[in-house]
């Protein structure tokens, strides 16, 4: 029974498969260890993410995920009043929303791992419509670590951790909201480090099967034999 | 009960989910609609693929996969007497392997969409320990291809299409046998059109659950009644 990581959000989380993607490179480093699923939500704020909860995580499943990411926040920040506003969730109820997901996930699985994560930054001069200020998402990425550390949930920063590079608008973003290939490298860093750190480290796990150079090819029935997990 | 479509291979789909990656971008194309699970192991060739059917397509599933990629020959075709002869499998053997993987698939699943895929083109100039030849590795690709005709089953000719493009060598491997990113796109596209001209075309099928344009924030809760797979 392979483990089963799951990473649940926005469109941040949608396109994390395409080229140089966080998600990717998730499921390449777990590779034959465990599978990645993506259950990314374009548009999608912590209101409307409730409703999935049951869908995506039953609780009756007979093998819930060990691991899942929860990276909401960019469209609960819209600001009231502008063009995004429809996607707005006042922030008391972005950290009441977090906590009833987290509150779902522990119920489905009471060992597993939950990592939020905060949105990104935002970058306001390529942001045309106006819908966001940085200022703003930053109080949503306050909440979501508040939330996190109330909890004794993992967290990863990355508001913040973004703001520490020189150029992060450009760098990191590729329309001052989502991410470039560099941004979605930092994602994967930090994410790949948490789990490490807590007790999913890829390097430590058992491989499926055995390495092609562990195959006697006079003899492979034994290594089958020996480990197949 | 979202389709699963397999991606099971040897180091060559192992590698898939690596930036620009054909099984990555799968996952991209079917966000939403299906799941991709790679199953790929480097250094392996059909002989030992064998000892994983059962173990990675359980006959008794439930929910069997909707679609799997069959991508083995690059090791088979390893030759005698050469520093990969370990991998090595005869052509006749290689392709009764095949017929074997197909026969386990439409035992666990009899409506799957089974796709066999050839081995890409070698580019012996940059493979030092002449471990394989193209004109080799050829008869295999040939062989993979007469086995899907002789079953009926779906495939991809991929050495043969990778030779129709000038300066293949170079500008699909990136060490003369792996794919580069734009080796990858390749074979992205000749799944996916493999796909969208059997019945699994992505275009099609339906989200999961309500896009997000199609959420009333005012009453959400009449979208998620009407759509969520």
């Amino acid at each position: 029974m392979r483990p089963q990581i799951v990473l649940f959000g926005d469109s941040i989380t949608e396109q994390s498969f395409r080229s140089g993607g966080w998600g990717a490179s998730l499921t390449d480093t777990y590779s034959r260890k465990a599978d990645v699923v993506v259950r990314g939500y374009g548009g999608y704020n912590t209101r409307w993410a409730l409703f999935l909860l049951h869908h995506i995580f039953p609780l009756d499943s007979s093998k819930p995920p060990v691991a899942t990411t929860v990276f909401f926040g960019a469209n609960d920040a819209a600001l009231l009043g502008r063009s995004s506003e429809r996607q707005h969730v006042p922030i008391e109820e972005y950290k009441d929303n977090l906590r009833k997901i987290a509150c779902h996930l522990k119920e489905c699985n009471p060992t597993m791992l939950i990592a939020l994560i905060t949105p990104p930054p935002v970058d306001e001069e390529r942001r045309k419509n106006s819908a966001r200020t940085n200022e703003a998402t930053g109080t949503y990425a306050k909440g979501c670590i508040e939330v996190a550390k109330e909890l004794g949930l993992f967290s990863v920063d990355l508001w913040s951790k973004m703001q520490e590079t020189e150029g992060w608008q450009k760098k990191y973003l590729s329309d001052g909201l989502h991410l470039t290939p560099e941004g979605n490298r930092v994602v994967y860093k930090e994410v790949i480090s948490l789990f490490s750190e807590a007790w999913l480290s890829a390097e430590e796990m058992p491989l499926d099967c055995p390495h092609s150079s562990e195959i006697n090819p006079k003899n492979p029935e034994k290594a089958f034999q020996q480990k197949c997990l």
